[in-house]
């Protein structure tokens, strides 16, 4: 799974029926230090993840393990929203605080 | 999945029976400003993309989730033609206005 | 999928018994100009492909899906020859001609 | 499968349903010798690795093999703690003494 | 598959049940010259490979359909010893006079 931050929205009316009803972000993958870190990926989202928040995707056939996304085209999926994480004992991103 | 750009098409008469019938386009990876960025692959078309349009594709054994490649040797699948997205509430691509 | 040249071959003979009988040729991902782009890598070839021949590869567990790598150790396949391509409306290979 | 320290714990209350009572680590991966080399990734650990330790970490389908982490939405998971490994005859890296 | 050579052993006696009695070797990747590109992986060896000689490995769930490594968490491995190889009609590796 890859740290990511929700950065935006996709819109898509015309697209494959078992696309149906899901709801398509733009997350921005972070270093462990928060920062930006390679390319933005677009991801289902299966927990109700907001614009903002940090946030944890799988990929790949894991990404077809959730009820939402089963038996779907869906290659990134996010899967838990992040509470905090810490490096070494030392808190490096807490919701709320460094957001 | 990726955001990405239809740029062009390949032909391939000679290819494994379970290809037959699909269409094979060239597309361009983007990023959320709508510029080139990465490598161009080629995706099936699953849902009726043109030349131009922007598009999201899914790759691995999820682009294997339509109908249309089910079983097939097909690594990457168009799955959904974009309307617009937006990236922290503005609109960085619309579709007619953007192209 | 990706375009790539066939460029050499690659002969084993010990090897897992569930790859014995497949041909592994070495292929160099190209960009759309038809230009090396990339690492190459190794892939069974399951439509007679020949040396210098552009085609099209598969990867991962889509490249099992032929009748030749079904069930076998196989992460990249050549699953179509290809006879040309465009962008955005221009030839850019032409088998026979830019060989 | 790839080489890589632990170094830190993501923790998530709101997630998949099927995630539950996972633990998220925070591994990155090293070269032989033992230096840091590419992106940390959020790893399941299945086997009771602690902070500081060299571990094994598998991606992927793969990553769903254990019993901890089957059918469940996680694209990485640490299946081994590392003793010790070589590189040309010569350890590299010694649990307890390269830590 | 990708053209490797084998460079060193993993050594770990705490890990998932399934990986038990499963060698564990550093393969490095190499470029068609024999050249070293790219990092090195952890692959089981599933063919017998020794230090030194080059081989393939075969990565994500293709790496989990040989018998050794059949529903187990790996990711990569080697399933075959490279005797050869010729780019463009010339030798670039011959096992016994390139290692």
């Amino acid at each position: 799974m890859n740290l990511a931050r929700v950065i935006g929205t996709v819109v898509s009316t015309r697209k494959d029926p078992q696309m149906g009803g899901l709801k398509f972000l733009l997350v921005q993958p972070v270093n462990p230090e928060g920062q930006a870190q390679g390319n933005p990926v677009v991801a289902v989202d299966a927990v109700g993840a907001g614009p903002g928040e940090m946030i944890l995707y799988a990929t790949g056939s894991s990404a077809r393990q959730t009820i939402l996304t089963k038996d779907r085209p869906c290659d990134a999926v996010i899967m838990a929203i992040v509470d905090n994480w810490e490096v070494g004992g030392q808190i490096k991103y807490k919701k709320g605080v460094n957001d």
